[in-house]
């Protein structure tokens, strides 16, 4: 039986192989994915990001048991992990950080610290992701640590996406806020009841408003704003002003409210077209992603070797810049 | 007069323009970038990465402020800012940030928050810090917020490595540490007078034993291990140890012996022969990214844009898989 087939049928194993076999980007699963992907087009993707320190594994894991418990859904947790080979980090968070969710069928954790290539990460998260969609998880969450550049591409395979915050960061905290309000579609303050959560949610109010004018609406109502009112139900066009949750992950609070704003979000964006948008824009990247590794596995495949070591020992010495080495290697190649 | 021979006049205008030039990827800059190459590879490259919080632009303007006041030499920050345009973040975080460095016509200090492409960051910071290498500044700084893969490929550009930690900062730290070792010269424990900071040291040693084995060395050395004893004075081979280094930026606490152990891994580089290794890699990296940069240029050039908009729509529709698309795309280019 072929990876795909095993995987239709709902094996658990196969499923587990198939993911290592993603990572490590085999022609099996390259097969694979051409397989299944007919069968993809389902899951709703969240990605939930922020600094480190913010307790996002926490309440990734009680989101889940939210959709497990109260609304029966497969649920699929790819964790995106910095973590080095040489620690085990990646099996170790497997093992360690998801422990409530173990012996439950009806989720799925994976921990993922594929490095290497620039897009690499991205590439094989996006992958991952497909070959949950196709077994069937209804939601698939997408976790990741930091803030980076890859954090922002990971983002945006999401159709709803989670900023996590928490009160008293430290100074660099506002720098990051900037970056990523433009990719979240909900705020969330977790450790809600440490100190400085006000502060937390005023600096996030402000630059709500900044980003979004209309936010000003929500200003007057207080505790409203956080319990975000559908947008749907306002006059004006179907803007979507990220609601601003509060949440104590390790007690369970704040979790089944963010739930549902995360449900209203995925109306939101099926009434408003904005799912289909979504959908385009997922998928243009990943084909920009594929067309990109693609381009420079071909390229290197046809490249002389010592062609480009004598090329890279002139740019050492300051012969060549890497500019006019780049033209000479693709020019050069085409003649 | 050209950019490159103003900025090698030492104008300072002329390197401001031509930062921004470099960040839009001009033609002008991409000449300039070709005409500097020869001036450059005399810098000392050092990368300052680590979590949120951790006060590391307070840690880089002291660094930097030392390096002016002790040895007189020139100083460029490159600040690699994840904020997004329309906050302002990049421009404010010049002013804000290093204040006490303003009117030191040796220190040059420049944000960038260059998104788009995958690899666009890491291009663009290349290409930044090869601009002031050529103006004859002696040391540049790129300082990273996150700890993510553009960070992890923006440290490849350096020399030396600082990844800063910061006692508590929460229960996703152990994963970055993890991640970041490998990349780590130098780990810096700053906000060292915070609660916390002998746990934080622990867990670093206790890391950086499984990394390296021969970190044991120093495990009976306590202090010693602080101020780093010379690995060069080793018997055994010269091997790199990472040394760790308590500071208190905003005390200017500790910044000397930063400054030392720098030093130290700059020396230990050239006699080890491994800054021509790293010279190597960095300039393998560069000349990388710019050949994956012009082969998807080159791509989307050639392509015909309705035969891309009608694949596209048949992904969507679920018809054919992207990882067939891009046969399509590249094997039909050929014929």
């Amino acid at each position: 039986m072929t990876y795909s087939q095993a995987i239709l049928n709902g094996d658990r194993l196969a499923l587990s192989r198939l993911l290592t076999q993603v990572e490590n980007d085999t022609p099996e699963s390259r097969m694979a994915l051409i397989e299944l992907f007919p069968h993809t087009g389902k899951a709703h993707i969240i990605g939930v990001t922020g600094a480190p320190g913010t307790g996002k594994s926490s309440l990734v894991n009680q989101l889940a048991l939210q959709y497990r418990k109260a609304e029966k859904k497969r649920v699929a947790i790819i964790a995106v992990d910095p973590s080095s080979p040489f620690t085990g980090g990646a099996v170790l968070g497997d093992r360690v950080r998801m422990r409530d969710l173990y012996g439950d069928v009806g989720i799925f954790i994976r921990s993922t610290a594929t490095r290497g290539s620039l897009g690499g990460l991205a590439k094989s998260t996006a992958n991952m992701a497909q070959i949950f969609d196709a077994a069937g998880f209804d939601l698939i969450i997408i976790e990741t640590v930091g803030a980076g550049q890859s954090e922002v591409d990971v983002a945006r395979l999401a159709h709803t996406t989670l900023v996590v915050e928490a009160p008293g960061l430290g100074d660099d905290i506002q720098a990051i806020k900037a970056g990523i309000l433009e990719i979240a579609d909900i705020l969330v303050i977790n450790k809600a009841d440490h100190i400085g959560v006000e502060m937390t949610e005023k600096a996030l109010k402000s630059m709500l408003e900044l980003a979004h004018p209309a936010a000003r609406i929500f200003q007057h109502h207080g505790a409203a704003m956080q319990a975000a009112a559908p947008p749907q139900k306002l006059p004006a066009a179907p803007l979507w002003i990220p609601p601003i949750q509060r949440t104590i992950a390790t007690e369970g609070k704040g979790i089944a409210e963010l739930a549902e704003s995360i449900a209203r979000h995925a109306a939101h964006l099926t009434h408003s077209g904005d799912w289909a948008a979504r959908e385009r824009t997922r998928i243009e990247m990943e084909l920009d992603l594929l067309i990109r590794e693609e381009l420079i596995s071909r390229f290197r495949q046809t490249l002389p070797q010592n062609h480009y070591e004598k090329l890279l020992t002139q740019i050492i010495q300051r012969e060549i810049s890497p500019g006019e080495t780049v033209k000479l290697l693709l020019d050069g190649r085409r003649k």
